[in-house]
């Protein structure tokens, strides 16, 4: 297809179709003539991951450009989530984070194999500092609980990637998941909340809530 | 105290604890002459949590105020809930969201108590319509999986806001989990990520993993 149909099926204007060219993060089409390329679906699937990370997942353009790179190499997978999980986290510097609180962030992953500069394990340490600030003690495994869910989770991306059949499917899915599972998971958890509250707490509960049915076949 | 030891021990220039006094924030000290009021470890516990819904949370004064408020009003708990909710959550026009998406999000939460408007709800809806923009189709029970973490936490949550002794303990723990727990498990995601992966594919793993310990004691 043309720029101009790209443009009409990606629900994109070309302005923007030109930009994720300059900025590498679309291939050019295959040329056809001086003034014109000519584009497949290759091309409108990738217009549609960039949109998904920078509208949805928030990323920068430069951000976006890094996970696409990891996508299009040779990377290990293994690499590819770091690449992933490096670009869409806040990057905190561990010798600006409390020790007492890395050390129980580690005491809820006891046995996990995970590096020291983990981002995750970073952003979670900070976390905990902000609980202790307010005065806030976990007495009873509430934080244990987040790291099984997150387990669980964690099992389930890596079951979904290693069920894709190629590289680049894989790749695209570390990314997407990463970026977007954690949109997903607040949403969930969120609607999970109200359920559990309006089991506990009936009479409470503000809202006429329903219950939530499989839609019809 | 007065008014400039509160600012040391919070470590809070005296300028920004006026400004929240201003916003609603933090209430006024008991005067104790025309220039002078005293503070107590009440007001030094608020400008904790004032600082960690807008610095580590992220919300803006509004939203911030907002939450505050909930907390210091006779609302039900599960209204405080709502508030936090509603406060931390981008609000979506249902009527944006693509019906399918909404009655795909409505089958991964069958069975659960949910409002129609429930932020979380429209939220998760919204991101499963973007995997379907990028063509990703959830086959084998990925976004399930997500739910049955999000109950999970939801549960924990609840129970810790059950242990606590009074309502503006508990009112604090609902604002403050709705927070600060999407960033916890977000980073113990990805740390849970790298442990998985690292279980997986050892030789490809790019960092000298560790395997985390408990403290000692």
């Amino acid at each position: 297809m043309k720029m101009a149909q790209l443009s009409a099926v990606s629900d994109t204007p070309i302005a923007t179709i030109k930009f994720y060219q300059r900025e590498n993060l679309l291939p050019v089409g295959e040329r056809t003539g001086p003034n014109q390329a000519r584009y497949d679906s290759t091309h409108l699937r990738r217009i549609r991951l960039v949109r998904g990370l920078i509208d949805v997942g928030g990323l920068s353009v430069a951000a976006a450009r890094a996970v696409i790179e990891a996508i299009d190499s040779e990377l290990p997978l293994s690499e590819t989530f770091g690449v992933a999980q490096r670009s869409v986290s806040d990057l905190l510097d561990p010798a600006g984070i409390d020790a007492g609180a890395l050390a129980r962030v580690d005491a809820i992953m006891a046995g996990w194999c995970v590096s020291a500069d983990n981002p995750g394990r970073l952003a979670a340490a900070s976390v905990l500092e902000t609980f202790d600030e307010i005065g806030h003690v976990d007495h009873r495994g509430w934080f244990a609980a987040y790291a099984s869910a997150a387990l669980l989770v964690a099992e389930a991306d890596l079951d979904e990637v290693d069920a894709l059949p190629d590289r680049e499917a894989k790749a695209e899915t570390v990314v997407v998941g990463t970026v977007l599972g954690d949109a997903l998971f607040s949403g969930l958890r969120r609607a999970a909340q109200e359920h559990v509250s309006a089991l506990r707490y009936p009479a409470t509960h503000p809202n006429p809530a329903r219950v939530t049915e499989p839609p019809e076949e």
